[in-house]
């Protein structure tokens, strides 16, 4: 182990940008602006190691780190000119977590270190400010108690209060007594009162006292920060977003500076760009006289800090460009200096102490999927950065919301609108309320569409937010919790919505005469804030409109050789594809097809039949069927491939398995119900997904497979005598040996020979083969031979190569991913080390046989970014999803190719 | 394409015994004959070359055959001094099939070509016999339009007689006219008169006439003898014995020799040492004045060669060593220059014309296991052939033989003894009557246990004879076709069993007074050739009384490298299994010893209990008896390595699915049925295959594997207390996750270290894995950092590696290996190009991060030879499979090594 200690303030710093594994983002970025010369408050970080061994040894602290801290101590009370603990000229510490990703909110705080009966007074004398003391000390006990000696001690509660919520009711009563609306109400010797009931009731509750000792808080916080590392909230956090464990997180001692100090005093947050939009406007909040937590936790109305950004509910309370024009002038150079340093829109925190300015923090900040784009397009545009990092700058995931669906603008116009609220996420939703994130975590799971509906969000309540449609809140601003993490996943959100009169233990919220009750329906438009009743239908989204998207689109199609193709079964799903910009239609599958009413009966004739010349006829009748809906594809698709998948499905998917329906299925065919049972039990699988289906289907019943290949080719043929291009690639599933292919393709050319000559047209078709059966990687070589295609089929290899069932996984993969066995679900990212060598593998082999063989993906992996990254430095020739996940397969295409040439 | 005809005959030839491949076993074996000096009837061997050729164009001959057919026809004209098709001294030839590797009587075979209108004549002026020269017409009439007008042109009638038997009814009738109760006593007349009655009836019934010209003769013969390689019989019987499609036959043309022309004539067919035995004595049958059909038709009851070999069927007959005591001594000498030549048992056929012998057909002999084992340690030790030699000449499936139940002689001794036959197959068999070999096939796929019994058998039989438990004929001697194809597999054989009265329209027999219907049971002595009524219970073999048998196991084991332990789940039968020779066990499943009625309630007291602390009392109450397990395997395996698998099988398959089951178990237990039921749907799954399963199992509930490593732990502790030498390794099974394997190993590791410090002892225990997800083959290197042993489950890995649900295969994998999708069954046989591949590629993985690790097999490949054979080559430590298989895989084990040797 190195240095675990990293000083910084007064203009220089140990530490920089670059070193955010060791000291955090918050820890990396401090150091960065001291030696920019930004007024940062001096400070030290610890390092992430140090959490790391912290953990390991069960809460031990490597030897030698109370040295450190001592000798950072003094060089800050050098700097600072105060000493810690000291009674005429206390210094007082804030600490507070830092990871090397941001995790917002999701670990613990703790301010105002180094108050102490004995420092009090030297405080109260320095500030010449009695009450603003006593309201600190409060603060301390209200958090230390919480923070330090509640949950960090795992004594908290399960159910009930705990100790902050009862210290927060003695502050209500206190406030009730004096007849205190706000706060600020309180005067100073009610607070010193608080303060006086605050320890009685910490140590009546927790059976402590409170710490008096300086540095018994300072190493109590360290400790407690570092615990919450492994908090439930940060270990839930970290797996939505792919944190490992191990990174652990630093810990920021740093001076406290007061926004709470009086009128010259304030705390805000703000962005360079305006994160919502992208636009180049500088965008943030603040308070007068407050703390930074107050901001953010949305108790009082933030006021904007310029003119032009002024929303609905802070239009009325002057800026900070006007109440103290010099700080803001300071403010704006800073915010100049950091985007030119950081060459990337920062999200950065300031304290006004008396006058003075002083830097927080500053870190790149979060935006949503079109201020994301706009920003990289405005930023090459401004040649700040090339092209290759303007397409880096946008994650994929997130063009996702500019592909969200929107409130349909007709029916919205006419629609019974409830309250407006701020617009924190953009995107239409729609679904039903619930007051709990639990409840939206399991109404999801009940397959139900909810919208969270809450005062606040905490972080407590992140699953419930991730698994709702979107978030309504009724309290804070833009940059509050809810729209913090809300803008991060791209969600519709909005908050600030004062109207709003929620009562969560009668699970129903009034709103302008409202009442509407748990489950009821409500329609949000995050873009403009507006929060409806009922379910307004959603309209698909149309990026084309976006200019920023569509120059950022383009130079993703300038920078990627992968190409990128779509999954679609109708002519509609296929048309909009082609919108989005796919290239081709990579899995088209055939037995939806044979679902429609007036299909079904002859599928299911086919099905019932004994004899091969009883399925043909019952085929026959399904021919036309499948033909019109070939041409169909094929209209929309012209001058581009379709790839089109022969049955995959058991035939026991086809029939009916409850006795009523057995019965009317009896009826219509004029056949007894013991018949259709008989052949339902006969074609029963114990494991379906490893049973008679795909090509097996095929070889045993080849007139099936006759009958589709004479659909595909008579659909292209009659296109094409008409001009129009057809290029359709037959794709056999569930390939194993390269005998199965072999006689499948057989059956397929000789069809296909047969009808093109009827026609008297040539048809430039194609056989190939889907490699979703371990087997068929392994043996790719000699499947090569037949197949003129491959595309992988990722969700059986992935069901295969892990022995998954994804219909019963449920029961087991919670844990693995609770418990760290698996890194992410293999069935959303693709499981490089196993499935993805499988996949790797059959690219080799296919290719030692048939060099130029073209290789495509059609599993859901292939609309998961980091998989498309994947599939490009496999050498596959192109990506297949759904429609809406075109555009970010295109950008992740583009991303794969410029890692690659960065590499 | 080279040479099309090789010529032998008058102590020359073009060809030898090592051109198998290009002349077929036969002409091979012919050619080395005559090179030998040894009187083989002159004539040439058209190549399988020109038979794959003949297949390819559709019944085409390649240029230049006809030219080279004429240039041979010459040379064997020259050396026999007579002329084919020339009336007054015409040559006769034998048209008969010979592939690489014989196929007893799956081919076609036509006698007398050359005898027409015009050369009649003349063979009866040469022969002095008119008689016999119509007899040879009659006979070749019959054989070629059956053969050559009806089956190789596709028109044999599906239903109803073909061409044969209404020719054979024809000669019945005029048997029937004429009084005669034998061929032998129809006159020449007589026979003249057949011969016209013939050809008028094939007119009639094919539309054609017989042809009348030899040249028309020969090559409809030529032609028909290759269309039956693709013959249904023949390609039933090469799916069988795993022959390729592509080899094809050969078709030799020979001068005719004839047994039947008189009482100076005779033919035989004869094995160089007994093929039941393998005693050195030199064993055959003969007929006088018959041909060669008739002794292995079973028509006539044949005479033994010798005195020393008579049967009690041919006891009363006399032998060839008595009636022609130079010519058997001259056959002795050709047995003796034979068996020298080749160095193995010959089964050889002769035709003596007029007091001249002629050797047919020179080929290495069939023989049972038994006799297998004999002959490779008596020519061992004969010096004739080397111990490795001697090892590979025992197929290790014929081991099987010896390993064969017998019927339990206490029980034979009282039991009702039906009738008497040849004891052509060993051992003991019981089942139920079937009369048809159809019938045996379905039945048998019913999972009943059947003995087909039939009047003969012919190779339209071989699929219900290959189903049956055992063959049991009426006819028939050990020659007979169902003696040599029983023997070939070591089925359990009787033939010639005379006092059966079967009739198969009415599916019953009758046996010295008894009348026995279809589905009766009776029971088999193959060894002594008695048929017994009912069941009578079988005893399993004692191979250790053999000495043979312990010679050469006791030259394989010196000889293979690769170990071999036993699947065993209780003390009996790992008791078993050690006397067979295992050197530890590699499976021990855990999961049989839940299903006890005292413990299955606490199992599923466990399944319903929905809190860890529920499930873990029910686990205690399980505990005492699963160590009790233990102990009892331990002591029977003192010394040796026990590998105990953790529960493996879906929970569900411990609960009852029937709601009759249902009830009573909420009676015991004291639930309401709802609860069952909830928790029985709660655990139904879709794939239940890819379930909750294995360590998935012990993820989610780690109170299991607590439990199960403290049974094996205690179970050891107190043992090595006693002094007994325990060495538990602990298996984990479906493992795909390095992370899951750490879990898991975890609780195993703290479990055995808390018990061991309880006991005071330490044990010699290891924990490792099964790799039998596709994916733990893959990342076998992570795996193995680990895993201390490997065991390829192959039987879930081919499943995955396939996508082949075995429960469900059924329904598709009969039309895989009929159409050669698959060349075997891939549960039987390892495939080696998929499958193997991800063991392989397990091993080495595994391997370069644990250079040491043990690695076996506990699937049931281990048992079968050939995956054995696999095993070794990829450098497995050990292979494990059930008790009965050890020896075979001792032997596999030696034989892998061998062929190793000799690459």
């Amino acid at each position: 182990m190195g240095k675990y200690i990293y000083f910084f303030g007064g203009g220089e710093a140990e530490g920089n940008a670059g070193m955010k594994n060791e000291l955090g983002g918050k820890g990396a970025n401090l150091a960065e602006m001291s030696n920019l010369g930004i007024a940062v408050p001096p400070g030290f970080t610890i390092t992430t190691e140090v959490c790391a061994c912290y953990m390991k040894s069960n809460g031990k602290y490597p030897s030698g780190l109370r040295e450190e801290v001592k000798s950072a101590l003094a060089r800050v009370e050098k700097v600072t000119g105060s000493k810690f603990g000291h009674p005429d000229n206390p210094l007082l510490f804030s600490i507070r977590s830092g990871a090397r990703q941001s995790m917002p909110g999701m670990m613990e705080t703790v301010l105002n270190i180094g108050l102490t009966e004995k420092t009090l007074p030297g405080l109260i004398r320095k500030s010449s400010n009695e009450r603003f003391v006593y309201d600190a000390y409060r603060r301390l006990i209200t958090m230390y108690s919480d923070v330090v000696m509640e949950k960090a001690t795992g004594t908290e509660p399960a159910e009930g209060e705990g100790i902050r919520q009862q210290l927060e009711r003695e502050m209500e009563k206190m406030k009730r007594q004096r007849g205190a609306k706000d706060d600020t109400q309180l005067d100073t010797n009610n607070l010193k009162r608080l303060c006086q009931i605050f320890k009685e009731k910490v140590k009546a509750v927790l059976g402590k006292e409170f710490p008096d000792d300086p540095f018994e808080q300072l190493w109590g916080g360290i400790g407690a920060v570092f615990k919450s590392w492994n908090g439930r909230r940060a270990i839930s956090y970290r797996r939505i977003e792919n944190i490992p464990a191990e990174w652990g997180t630093a810990v920021n001692v740093q001076t406290m500076v007061f926004g709470n100090m009086g009128s010259g005093s304030a705390t805000g947050v703000a962005f360079t760009r305006n994160p919502a939009t992208g636009e180049r406007q500088f965008y943030g909040e603040f308070l007068v006289n407050a703390q930074g937590e107050d901001v953010v936790a949305g108790i009082r109305t933030p006021q904007s800090l310029n003119r032009a950004t002024k929303t609905r509910t802070s239009e009325h309370l002057p800026s900070l460009e006007e109440i103290m024009p010099d700080l803001y002038r300071q403010l704006d150079d800073i915010r100049g200096k950091l985007e030119a340093h950081y060459r990337d829109m920062q999200d950065i925190e300031f304290t006004i102490q008396e006058g003075k300015l002083y830097m927080l923090q500053t870190r790149t900040g979060k935006r949503n999927g079109a201020a994301a784009v706009r920003m990289a397009v405005d930023m090459c545009e401004e040649a700040n950065i090339s092209r290759e990092e303007a397409l880096l700058r946008v994650r994929p995931e997130q063009l996702d919301e500019l592909l969200h669906p929107m409130i349909n603008p007709k029916e919205e116009a006419s629609a019974v609108k409830l309250a407006e609220g701020l617009p924190a996420g953009p995107g239409g939703a729609q679904g039903q309320i619930v007051f709990t994130a639990d409840d939206a975590e399991s109404w999801t799971a009940e397959g139900k569409k909810v919208i969270l509906v809450r005062n606040e969000t905490s972080p407590e309540d992140v699953h419930g937010m991730h698994a709702a449609q979107a978030i309504l809140t009724a309290t804070g601003g833009m940059t509050s919790h809810a729209a913090l993490v809300a803008r991060g996943w791209g969600k519709c959100c909005i908050v600030g919505c004062t109207d709003l009169n929620i009562d969560v233990a009668n699970r129903q919220l009034k709103v302008n005469g409202e009442v509407l009750k748990e489950g009821d329906r409500i329609s949000l438009n995050g873009t403009r804030g507006t929060v409806y009743k009922g379910s307004l239908p959603l309209l698909p989204a149309d990026p084309q409109r976006n200019l920023y998207y569509k120059v950022l689109m383009q130079w993703a199609d300038e920078a990627r050789t992968l190409g990128v193709r779509t999954n679609a079964d109708t002519p509609s799903d296929a048309r909009m594809a082609r919108d989005f910009g796919a290239e081709g239609i990579g899995l088209c599958r055939t037995e939806h097809m044979f679902f429609g009413p007036d299909r079904i009966m002859a599928m299911r004739e086919m099905i019932l039949s004994d004899t091969e010349e009883g399925r043909r006829r019952a085929l026959d009748k399904l021919l036309p069927y499948q033909k019109k809906d070939f041409i169909g594809i094929f209209e929309v698709m012209e001058g581009l491939p379709v790839t089109i998948r022969t049955l995959d499905p058991p035939l026991h998917e086809f029939l009916p398995r409850d006795e009523v329906s057995q019965k009317e299925m009896a009826k219509e065919m004029g056949i007894s119900l013991d018949a259709i049972k008989v052949k339902v039990n006969a074609l029963h699988e114990i494991n379906p997904m490893l049973g008679h289906r795909g090509c097996r289907l095929g070889v045993t019943y080849p007139e099936i497979t006759r009958m589709q290949a004479r659909a595909i080719m008579e659909a292209a043929c009659e296109l094409i005598k008409k001009g129009v291009r057809v290029y359709p690639e037959i794709m056999i599933p569930l390939i194993g040996t390269r005998e199965e292919l072999s006689n499948q393709k057989k059956i397929v050319v000789e069809v296909a020979e047969e009808v093109m000559k009827k026609y008297g047209v040539r048809v430039n078709y194609s056989v190939g083969t889907m490699i979703e059966i371990p087997r068929a990687s392994i043996t790719a070589n000699e499947i090569a031979e037949v197949a003129e295609f491959f595309s992988f089929g990722t969700n059986d290899l992935t069901q295969m190569t892990f022995g998954f069932s994804r219909d019963d996984a449920g029961k087991f993969l919670p844990d693995y991913l609770e418990n760290r066995i698996l890194p992410q679900d293999p069935f959303q990212t693709i499981d490089e080390r196993g499935v993805g060598e499988l996949v790797a593998l059959g690219i080799k082999r296919g290719r030692s046989t048939r060099p130029k063989l073209k290789v495509g993906i059609c599993g859901e992996h292939g609309g998961d970014p980091r998989s498309i990254e994947f599939c490009h430095r496999v050498g596959m020739d192109y990506v297949s999803c759904s429609p809406y996940r075109v555009p970010i397969a295109r950008l992740a295409a583009a991303r794969g190719k410029l890692l690659e040439k960065s590499e």
